[in-house]
This record gives C-alpha cells, structure tokens and sequence, in this order.
C-alpha cells in the first residue's frame, strides 16, 4: 500500500504533459499561421510542457483523427480522459486551468473571453474568406475584381479594432488570451500588407510577436518544418 | 441603517436583469437569424429574465454603442458592472452562472465549450460567405458562377457534421449551449435548402426549434418585428 501511495504522489508531481496534434508538413511552410500555433503559445505563456503528434493531410482525413477532430483538423489537445479540438476552446481550456491568461476579477475575465470569441468570429471570417479568394479562386476570372471587395471587408473589421484599441498596449488591460487569440488571428494578414494601413494594429501583433513565449512557442513550430530542433 | 440593510437584502432578492440590444428592424424580418435569438435563447433555457433594448442602424454606429460594441453590431449584454459582446461570449458567460447548459463533468463542460467554438469558427464562417455572396455579391458579373462553389464549401462542413452527429439526438450527450449555438448557426441555412440535403441536420435543427425555451425566444424577437406582444 505505501508504495502505492508514494508512486501516486509522483504521478500527481510528474503529470503527463498533454499532446496536441500539428500539420506534419504545414501549408503556411513553418510562418506560424497554422492553428497550433495559438495553442502552443498559450501552453509557453503558462509554462506548460506539451508533446505533439505531427499528422499528414491523408492521415487527417482518417477515422483515427476524425474520432478526435469532427471537421479533420489540426490542433487537438489530448490529456488523460480528456480530448479537445479548436484551437479556441483549448486555449480557453488552458487559460481557465493555468494563471496567466485570463484576469483574476470575473468581469475583466468575462470581458477577455469577450476578445477570444471576437478575435474568432468577428474578425477571423473576413480574413478567412481573403484567404480563400486567393487560395481556392485566385485563378477564377472574377478574381482580380473581386479582391478589392473582400480587402475592404477585413479593412472595415479592423478600422474598428484599431479604433478601440487606441494607443493601449492590449485590449482590456493586461495580456489576457483574447489579446493571445486576436494577435494569432491577424497574423494571418502580415502578408497582405493590410495590417501596416493601421499602424497601431501592425505594433500590437508586434508585441505579441515579442513575447518570449510567442517566440519559443514559434521556433517549435518553426523546428517541425525545417526538421531542425528549436534549441541547439 | 437598519433600513439601508433591509434595502439591500431586497435588491439581492430583486436583481436587476440583464439589458441585451437586439435590431429596431432586424434584416431578417423576424426569423430568428439576428444574434440575439441565441443570446435570448440561452437565456430562455435557463429560466433568466432580460430586457431588451432596441437599436438602429444609425445608432449602432454611433460612439455610445460602439462603447459596448466595438465592431458595431447586435447583442450586446448588460448586467451590473458588466457590459459584454460577442454572442458566443454571452451564451458562455450565462451557461456558467446558470444551470441547464452545461454538464457538471467538468470534461463533458470543455467539450459542450468546443462545440460552441467549432460552431461560431468553424461552421459558420462559410455560411457567412455565402451570406455575403447574395447579399453583397448577388448583382456582380460572377455571382452565379460563383455560388455553386460557396455552396460546396458550405456542404464539405455540414456533410463533417452530419457524420459525427449520426443518429444521436445532440452533439455530446444531453443538450447544451454547444448544441445551441450550432443550431442557431446552421438555422441560417434553411432558406438555402442545403440543410434537407443532410436529413439528420435538418431534424437535429427542427429539435432545437421544439425547445420550449427556443420557441419562447423566437416568439420574442418575432414581437419586435410585428410590433405585436409575444403573448396575448
């Protein structure tokens, strides 16, 4: 019986570290575009250690993956009895399970998870569809004379943003996981050329970019692409 | 004081209820597809009473409803201290205070939160696409080349869907606010005819419509566009 005890209590010191599930080769070649990218950030910014599962396109679309992601998508968060998919539920998962992403005080909490549902459903479908029209369009006719109707439709989501975040460093306060998950979002217009129109945007997604754990968590993505170890 | 105490314990018995905007003239004349159906649905669900404030396109863009809503748009949610916007952030914040939407498993809660996710970031982005191709796009020179493939897009997510749901009645075991909020999503589609293409999705939606509670909210929100009470 004591053996028992004392093993359990080195279980309960040495947990397993979840696992998330990453592109084995991503599409966006390693910019840290991909959904995993917020996940891994969110882990680094509470100083959780995570294994990851890289999967193959062929394999996300097997019953194996689709068991655990419905819509056969990368990332999922698997840890003991638990399994996860969109990247905004685990992060949120996380930040509500680990200081450091959300605020102590209800309100201010109530109002990041606010930023995190904006980031993912006001802001990231114009974006979204940006990157369809070039994607999966980009060589229709409609194309070149579309274009300009879909910029100005993300141009009009972040005149807002820049307009209430002001000269503020984040959007409520201190770094919360909206702030985490809208920085994720328009990162995904850096190439674009959209974000520097609104200077104080193209700063903020800078500041997140600076975090140390923003970078340890890009250099592991970044690692899986180039087959190099982030460290060494 | 002995008066103030009593005062206080009869506003802690008497709380003010939440205020939540919904549109003066909603563009979906009362069918229930504007954001505030979920949010008054969810409330409905959980036995919470709410007033309603209405606002007008004029006034949506105006610096006092840009103050509870940055990107200019309807539900906003009122309670105390706390103003809020989003619905998925809404929907979330009143699941955890009240009981009837969430499970108490705590694993079962953070998956009925994903669906929430997937539903607001994965589902509906191409319903809002298509969306966006009649409404903004229909008079363009590629609409009706172009639809089609919305169209599909739309059907990759739902034909996703309908695999995982089967022939369960929700998404993960008893009804929850991750179920509310796919079917407040996918109700958008019932005009299109592409949820009958998918029988279990039309009948899991037609489920969530025979709630009490859903009834109760579209009668509500049907009310503002009539301009007769929901009951008399």
């Amino acid at each position: 019986m004591q053996l028992s005890i004392v093993t359990n209590q080195v279980f309960k010191k040495l947990p397993m570290p979840p696992t998330i599930t990453a592109f084995e080769s991503s599409p966006d070649r390693g910019r840290g575009l991909a959904r995993d990218m917020r996940v891994r950030w969110a882990l680094e910014e509470v100083g959780q250690p995570y294994e990851v599962r890289l999967v193959s396109f062929s394999a996300m679309k097997e019953p194996a993956h689709r068991a655990l992601h419905p819509f056969g998508q990368i990332p999922t968060y698997e840890e003991g009895d638990l399994a996860l998919f969109e990247s905004g539920a685990i992060v949120l998962h996380i930040a509500e399970r680990h200081a450091g992403l959300l605020p102590d005080d209800a309100n201010a909490r109530a109002r990041a998870i606010a930023w995190m549902f904006a980031a993912l459903n006001t802001v990231e479908p114009p974006i979204l569809e940006l990157a369809t029209a070039r994607l999966l369009e980009g060589d229709k006719p409609w194309s070149k004379e579309r274009l300009p109707l879909v910029k100005d439709r993300v141009r009009d989501r972040l005149k807002q943003l820049s307009a209430r975040l002001g000269d503020a460093d984040w959007l409520d306060g201190t770094f919360s996981a909206g702030d985490l998950m809208m920085v994720g979002v328009l990162l995904r217009l850096k190439a674009s050329g959209l974000l520097d129109e609104y200077p104080n945007l193209a700063a903020y997604v800078a500041r997140g970019e600076a975090r140390p754990a923003f970078k340890r968590a890009f250099a592991a993505q970044w690692a899986v692409f180039t087959g190099k170890p982030p460290i060494g």
